[in-house]
């Protein structure tokens, strides 16, 4: 897997525009993972307040999403049944969410954000530039670079609110754990 | 200007892979608007908590970021001591941002985005897909182009943190408006 840098170019193992991509996607979870980087499971699951999500929710929220555009772009299909169920809570995130997504260490949630990216790269390695430029057959108003595109706009603004919320983690962590 | 779709492709006006980037730049700020369009100058002053940024105080944080990478990329400059000094609240925000960036209306903000995106879509209008690719002389870690997505990053962030900190104005506005 090449490195995250301060650069966006063509890289190894990618057509150029695709590795511009990957600089992006790569870049991005760098930052995420930092962000999260050393939290126990009661930080992950900290709830600010009624309406936020936690963090650890939010991890998940990130690796669903980039399992749900694997399906739309790679597959051209949208997610069964039995996928959009599994994944629901964490893609929908709220109430469900709250509920549902709890009580795993970090490592839980690295584990799953490793899997979805193995798989991202696999198939971004597998295509081309004319591919990426393409319309999707299961999301028409989209094309396949645009898709990708969102799956690292979504993880950055959930990692923005990341942030916010570990700043605020001092009280709250003790909080929790008491 | 060209409308921002959920297509990333080639651009008319722009070489092709600036195009792209463009696309991103242009869907970037269109979420950001989407995310405060309507707030009155009480909301966007609001401190959810002591150490919180204002909506407003981000807004003015995204159009001092393009600034800055202005002289950056354009330029191939560090601000100027005196652009520095214009910006330091916006771009450090903290503090100084709650102290400073305070009473002005949403069409102050908007109208700040809308002069420095003009003067960035004209400067990548006259530059090429090489230029993006190139070190730069003023900041030789990173390439034009991660600048360029660097700034739309930045964008994503605070924008993620303003859709939450907007999802939290009902009783903080009321408090603020008191």
């Amino acid at each position: 897997m090449p490195s995250p840098s301060f650069r966006l170019e063509p890289l190894p193992g990618y057509t150029p525009t695709i590795g511009r991509l990957v600089g992006i996607l790569l870049y991005t979870r760098k930052t995420t993972l930092a962000a999260v980087e050393g939290l126990s499971t009661a930080e992950l699951d900290h709830l600010q307040d009624d309406s936020s999500n936690s963090i650890g929710a939010l991890l998940a929220h990130i690796a669903a999403v980039e399992r749900g555009y694997q399906c739309v772009t790679f597959e051209e299909r949208p997610p069964s049944a039995r996928e959009q169920a599994a994944w629901e809570p964490a893609l929908t995130l709220g109430a469900e969410g709250r509920r549902l997504l709890r009580h795993e260490p970090l490592e839980h949630y690295v584990h799953e954000l490793n899997e979805a990216r193995r798989l991202t790269l696999e198939g971004l390695a597998a295509r081309d530039d004319a591919w990426l430029e393409r319309t999707l057959r299961a999301a028409p108003a989209m094309n396949a670079h645009w898709a990708w595109f969102h799956v690292a706009e979504d993880e950055i603004n959930h990692r923005g609110q990341i942030r916010c919320l570990r700043a605020r983690l001092g009280s709250a962590a003790t909080h929790t754990r008491a």
